[in-house]
């Protein structure tokens, strides 16, 4: 095997240069992970004096990448449809690998570039939800499953919006305002909040479960811009939540493929799935559902899927690979230094200054008190005391506990849970 | 490449036997998605009468699926420590790839294991939660990142216990018996409430993260039995819920792990994983959080696990991959024909009569209305109606939203949100 591989890529944007910087940063682990070494050879951008600094050449000349020998994988994060797909092509021709980012083109090209790569290797986690492996999920994963249905909030962008409406009563107009502020939104989100981005995605994880060749204006499509305050209100009065999602399901002779709001009962996962976040259920038949989670967009995310492609080309081995060989091997916590918050539970006896000298007891250990419920039991002369703490460590808080379990006015080993951030 | 590959597989009692159905309903696709037929040769069972009416061979020979020329890969779902150890050693040690949903064997003995391994495939995906890819999600999906911490619901049955003390107020004793009822806790039940099999997964996912070989021995575990109502009653009032959690972090120096029960923030995903459900939260350096939810055990999930293992040992390519070449490719549904349930929002003048049009415009149509909300505008002469329907097909609410706006007594274009279960 070689003992290292060549990048050659294509685009310097924001996924590009965080591309770049991830596999200088965390290039041991990736190293180790991969099998062998990853090097960006080249990158190609529109204007080469923009972009200084970097330990690799830069270059403007787009065929370059493809026509040379010494570069291995041709790593796509330009943008755009047709450039990308040419670009694709002509990779695919050469049975050099591609890796893309790029949703849109996917979702007009897919299909076409299946039939020319064959088996020389397309990676595109990143064209949907960023950082999100349900690519993986669903080609690996879930292999052994007929998919019989997946629902996603799939655009980060209107979820803020969407979110920001529900939680703060914000009107459309000024929660979009809100989310273009903070850099959540273009200034032209078109895309984003009429539901084509999502639909971008949504026919490429339709391929993936059904092989599908479904086309953006083939599918029912709707944006969010017509929800209003109104819409929320009647939601959280009957326990749901709007969401923009991407739907599929398999039917018995067809396949239904759709982007709008929906209402969502506040028990699905999916409810709970909060500002620029995304999160994808997926049903198969054998194993039920699955859910997964996370960042949908962003530099580092996208960085994050666009090299774990890379290194899933890089290697071919599937054996236990425990700490992916980690370089750095580190020691176990000792138990007594673990920190975190506590909650307790104390049976007292219910007389004047108890709770002093409990106060008293947690001071001494270094330990402040968060929330406190005090409880009498009716007719009996005993009291439950609950409360939980700031952060402190285990030790402190067990010295503590044995302390107060030998007041006289404990009346039981006291109780205690940690509290999980 | 070969043809067909050659499962030996030991164990048949719940998983072994779905592993043998899945294998048998779902034989296209997973041809398809591992590019060769995969065929049962020969189950190896403790007694050979009781399982009859399979079309492979049933022995009682352990050592015959290790010495068989014509097995390429040993599936090992019999259970217990030291004999599957023994086999998976000897499986290795002739380099054929081994593939087992044994935690508590790999909590022991995965370090063993590997060295054993070097580049032979072993395949674990079902030695944790289950049928969430929560082993590939760190191997593959996550491969970019160092991990900074993880926690996870672990065990089901624990889980179950906790929710239903949480939803219903109900003791530890009676959820505990509940959960032995419905079959989630086995008659002795230590393992799950103790945290032993949680601590087991945390082990292989700590392994896999941080390659840290530690031993159950020496983590902080502690299990369920001594939360009591007054323990969620204090929870609920704070905005916590409490979960089994196994938790890792990741120290400059050292790694933390532990198993307990943790107080957890409402706003937090995984505080909405209630019943036998499982889920796992990842942080990673450059991807952030990721979460993955599903069933973490149940014959049909953890087979599909095992099975995924098996494709993926099997194939080594990672193109496109669209509809995993699905033989029986389907046309996509017409929008008009479309189901589900939906809610609308109407401006109306309001007057007498009004809602007896609307309704009877919805009943012609065969929609059934759901929840009502009426909203007088004050100041002026007109209200909001805000509805929600029963499930009905996509062309009767278009029709019957269109004979709405041709009211004169309905003032604005009818908006509509759909509803998704």
């Amino acid at each position: 095997m070689k003992k290292r591989l060549n990048i050659g890529l294509v685009g310097l944007g924001c996924v590009g240069s965080t591309v770049a910087k991830i596999l200088q940063e965390n290039q041991e682990i990736i190293k180790d992970r991969a099998g062998v070494e990853i090097k960006i050879k080249k990158a190609v951008v529109r204007d080469v004096k923009k972009h200084k600094g970097y330990a690799f050449e830069i270059s403007d000349d787009l065929e370059s990448v493809i026509e040379d020998k010494g570069i291995d994988i041709v790593v796509e994060l330009m943008g755009g449809v047709e450039a990308p797909y040419l670009l694709a092509k002509k990779t695919l021709a050469k049975q050099k690998a591609f890796v893309t980012a790029n949703k849109a083109m996917l979702a007009y090209h897919r299909y076409e570039l299946e039939q020319i790569a064959k088996n020389t290797p397309i990676g595109f986690e990143a064209s949907v939800c960023g950082g999100i492996p349900i690519i993986k999920a669903l080609k690996d994963g879930l292999s052994a499953n007929h998919i019989l249905s997946f629902k996603g909030i799939l655009n980060g962008t209107s979820n803020y919006i969407l979110s920001q409406m529900f939680k703060n009563q914000a009107s459309f107009k000024d929660a979009l305002k809100d989310a273009q502020h903070l850099g959540y939104a273009e200034l032209n989100p078109e895309f984003d909040i009429k539901g084509i981005d999502a639909a971008h995605k949504l026919l490429i994880l339709a391929s993936l479960a059904y092989g599908i060749d479904a086309k953006l204006e083939e599918i029912l499509i709707e944006g969010i811009e017509k929800i209003e305050p109104d819409d929320m209100e009647f939601a959280k009065e009957f326990g749901y939540s709007i969401k923009l999602l991407g739907i599929a399901k398999k039917h018995q002779d067809c396949i239904e493929l759709r982007v709008h709001p929906s209402m969502i009962k506040n028990e699905c996962m999916l409810s709970k799935v909060d500002g620029v976040m995304n999160a994808i259920s997926v049903i198969g038949d054998k194993v039920g559902e699955t859910l997964y989670y996370g960042a949908g967009a962003g530099g580092e995310p996208t960085a994050s899927a666009v090299i774990s492609d890379i290194i899933e080309i890089a290697r071919k081995k599937s054996s236990l690979m425990l700490g992916f060989e980690t370089p750095q091997k580190l020691p176990l916590k000792p138990k007594e230094e673990i920190q975190c918050a506590y909650y307790a539970r104390l049976l007292v006896s219910d007389e004047k200054g108890v709770f002093s000298q409990i106060s008293a007891i947690l001071a001494q250990n270094d330990i402040s008190l968060n929330n406190v419920l005090q409880k009498e039991i009716p007719q009996s002369n005993k009291a439950k005391i609950l409360f939980s703490t700031h952060t402190t460590n285990e030790k402190s808080m067990l010295n503590a506990l044995k302390e107060l379990e030998n007041l006289q006015s404990v009346l039981d080993t006291p109780k205690m849970i940690r509290l999980e951030n």
